[in-house]
């Protein structure tokens, strides 16, 4: 039992993926492209790496090949997602499936005919912390759930030609959240009300976004939902989530280097969160690689799927909506089954 | 240089003022009234209470007096305050100072012209987590402020009668978060976006309010704000709050009994918060009370005006509003001085 | 039911004790003494003492005063304890009785003959941290006790001067620990090991006292257990205790001004512990005092004892002499009735 | 720049450092023996070692190796790191070294001829918590170091066979603490008084061990510390250490699974520390080989030397002579020099 896998774009997301892969005995790390590899050569032979190209689909064409992680620029998604599907690999796709409902509905189209495996990159469901609180929800512990509070600050914002090309602050950042509560609540969202705002930098504003965002969401089950968002939280990556319900709460706290506690004449002081995001979240990248590779060896469904992926996208697109019409947005509600 | 007092109302809240006016040495208090009186004698003489009468304007009439309290129901509240300022008693009222703004504008406008001193029972003000918040906001520690939130869960529900003439949860318990958000942020709020649902108990929707709130601020100074409220958190009365700014972030957590954790073999363990609010706030009621006896000996600004409860009670009907209609409300900015 | 009260010293801790006996409604505190009592007038009038005088045998004598609270040096303990407990007088005695092991038996012999009751000012024994630890350990929570852990550190030295006239660390200090570690543990300490040395400032060890220890004791079930003390811990009055058993272990933390955090570019930090012994064990002062005049008037055992106060002389005699000699010292079991 | 490495004992252990061997890109682990090695065929596949012997000498005689790792039972330490020294390859040694002091003086005397590094398997100083902790003193952040705290409790006792057999708590379990001691406060331990018990399982006294342990320590810099032992912490692995000085303290609690703290109506609970010591230790046994390759590459002195390991054995071995006499035991003070 073993999975020969290619990865698409090797960019910092596509080399993460390489190494926890590398700590799976049953995974092969066959193939390896991106647009421009004269500089990768060191960094493949060290990982074993045996191919390298700069044409994805020689990796979709090798019939070694069972899987595929797609981790080039989100819009090349879509159209990499429906050819591989039809090359019979199974996907793993980085979020945001694409900027556009439609074009992710096209695509889960062709995934749902060719019956491979789909897992979409919402990395955060994978953490311990948040993976307790979602089971908590789930064996009744804290009851039937009333309130989620999500507090999700990233510590610097990204470059000005980055934002322009994001899809905006609810399709790049707050859609992590969006998927965060579906999973926590095991609910869809009916309805969702956005303010926004420009506090961090005027020239995000300038380039046609916001920076902090404070949104409202109606789950189908009756509960209600926050969300804020900041794109500059100077002390770190701030990280954290909480339910509460008829029986209880359960509230996850910011991963710091060390839990030292230094107090001195002036201050009791502890560290800051981890400031990066791949080191708050590397247990939650080495889980995801590890869960898709699973579920495909022992035909189980992934535990992010691409219909995940669309009703993610689809709260960030009522969520832009409202902040633009200044009034609630509600949701359709949609058939998982149907919903393609 | 001392101060002679009357207590309007010998309720629970009523009581616990003459306590803590007696733990202050310049204070007097000569004279309780109530509705009914007769079981109050040994309580009066124990308190060292001279007068005893079912009749405020006893109180009101008697020139020794140099400030009343009022803790009489809400309904009575804006009457009270009018006579008060009349007969030239300076006046701590509970709060809400009435169920509508117009009433409350009434009673002000004599408080205006009188030049009595007016505080309302914001309690929470003089409470020393969220003093300590307010004055990292005021020093500029955690920069411009971008977002408030406000946790503020009771540890279980009032009786359905209370609920049905308490003027529902916006105007009888958000309220207090209302006061909250502009005393932290410095800031007007200027419009908010209500979402309510009743997942406590049926009762309580059958009764014509909600048991559970989500509402989001938009301040003055180009802040957002958000509150949650519910009705019953089994794990006791849960009050925290957090501020994030440009230079930073500052929490207030739950008070606990005490700091004791407890390891065993099933569970790491702590306290629960403290349930009962009068032991939650007892410093926060102790404080708000001196400062009120301060403020009248040195001639001082009171920490909680008027016009405070006046804006409190705007932002709870627009609250209200949003809820109804579903839609986001603007609050039109006021100038103190003009407001009344 | 009521009870008069005379105290015997109105230094800090005298004044203190008649704030808080002025708590309890059943309790009339009618006389005052100390050696210099002209400064006293208005602060006696302020507080309604009836009496003041510059000779305690005035109170002794007074037939209306049913108990005493002693707060004179420690040098004129054992004489007033004798006196008043033959003018049968119930008595609170501020900590250590004596500076010896004889005189405090003395004592207790006509106590004991007496039948009045005596109180030893213990006061950390009423401190709800300490308190909640001692039921986890009474009621089998956490198993048989193995390892008992105490740490108190005051927040700078005394003076010179008063570190002469104190009976050194063990005696004035460390005392309180050591009465600690038997009521945590419920068993008599039977061994003691002492390390001493000075850190903080040689005028201390010039004095011919140390300023830091670490002491280990055995106890009677066979348990171990260790004190720190530090006479300067530069960041606050740092008060923990940790109890470790054979089904888990409880530990208190110090206590705080806010519980407020604070996140910066720099640090996250909180408040430091409090500073000041009196902030710190306000709610244990006034536990302890409440509790005699309870122990008097439904005629209970005290606390904590004479008996209490004689052991921890002992402990403290034995581990000067470890400190002296360089080896451990054993003290012999003596019972309680025959004790004295 | 590359080395290659064998590893001499493939139980628990001496897997662990295989691992975390291959995470290094220079390293190449060639070579593993073990007494019984035809269980390991796939697991030494799958790891890609290329040579299993059941011979060490088969490692030692390798003219590619240049690194052995000493994961075989301790009574064969000394001989393997003198074979291994004369034959010119680096080592790493498993903790202790030897069970007597003698014994590993004389190991030592090879390798400082032989001019080999030697790093003992003193896993915990490469811990963060720890880590940090040792920076905070050697940096003058908490100023003179003046009182170390360890607590160190395992989750629960070895079999009796493995206590028969692994030279006491003292020289198995508490010299990890004597290390740590030295490590954090820079100084080297004068003095010991040990108290012991026996209070987990009467079958450990049986075997002629304890397994309940206070120790306190003298250091040739004047401060004071104490360490204390269980063989079972029912809660889990507990271990946790606090310096205290002149300018402040430092302290380091356990690491837990999350940190997911969750109210309900009987309890707010949070995980139990880890309670597995690889897992606690995870990235400490990384960074430990880590830390050794890289002195080997680089010629760079290791973080754990064999005088350390001596210096460690020295103080188990006073601990337990004072716990057999009854008072304390000093120790000669040693120059690293001239140590061997």
């Amino acid at each position: 039992m073993a999975l020969t896998v290619g990865v698409i774009g090797a960019g910092r997301i596509g080399k993460l993926h390489v190494d926890n892969l590398r700590l799976i005995p049953q995974v092969r790390v066959k193939s390896v492209s991106d647009v421009v590899i004269n500089h990768l050569d060191s960094w493949a032979k060290e990982k074993q790496v045996e191919v390298l190209t700069s044409d994805y689909r020689d990796i979709l064409n090798d019939p070694e090949i069972d899987a595929v992680f797609i981790c080039s620029p989100t819009n090349t998604h879509a159209t990499i997602i429906k050819e591989a599907a039809v090359a019979g690999k199974h996907i793993f796709c980085e979020k945001p499936v694409s900027f556009t409902v439609e074009e992710t509905k096209e695509a889960l189209e062709v995934v749902e005919k060719t019956q491979v495996k789909l897992q979409v990159g919402f990395n955060r469901r994978f953490d311990p912390n948040f993976r307790k609180i979602r089971e908590l929800v789930q064996n009744g512990t804290i009851g039937e759930p009333h309130i989620l509070r999500i507090t999700s600050r990233d510590p610097e914002p990204p470059s000005i030609d980055y934002i322009k090309s994001s899809g905006g602050l609810f399709m790049d950042m707050m859609i992590h959240d969006f998927d965060m509560a579906r999973y926590i609540m095991g609910s869809e969202v009916v309805e969702v009300s956005a303010y926004g705002a420009v506090l961090v930098d005027p020239a995000i504003g300038e380039a046609g976004d916001i920076d902090t965002a404070v949104v409202t969401l109606k789950f189908a089950n009756g509960a209600l939902g926050v969300i804020d968002n900041s794109r500059q939280a100077v002390y770190g990556y701030d990280q954290r989530l909480e339910v509460f319900g008829s029986k209880g709460a359960a509230r996850a706290d910011n991963n710091r280097p060390t839990n030292v506690e230094v107090s001195t004449a002036e201050h009791v002081l502890k560290d800051k969160p981890l400031y990066f995001f791949l080191e708050r979240y590397t247990q939650a990248y080495i889980h995801e690689v590890a869960e898709f590779v699973k579920a495909i060896l022992h035909n189980e469904p992934v535990i992010c799927s691409g219909f995940d992926g669309l009703q993610a996208q689809r709260i960030a697109e009522a969520a832009k909506k409202s902040l633009e019409t200044g009034v609630p947005v509600k949701l359709e509600e949609v058939n998982p089954a149907a919903a393609i």
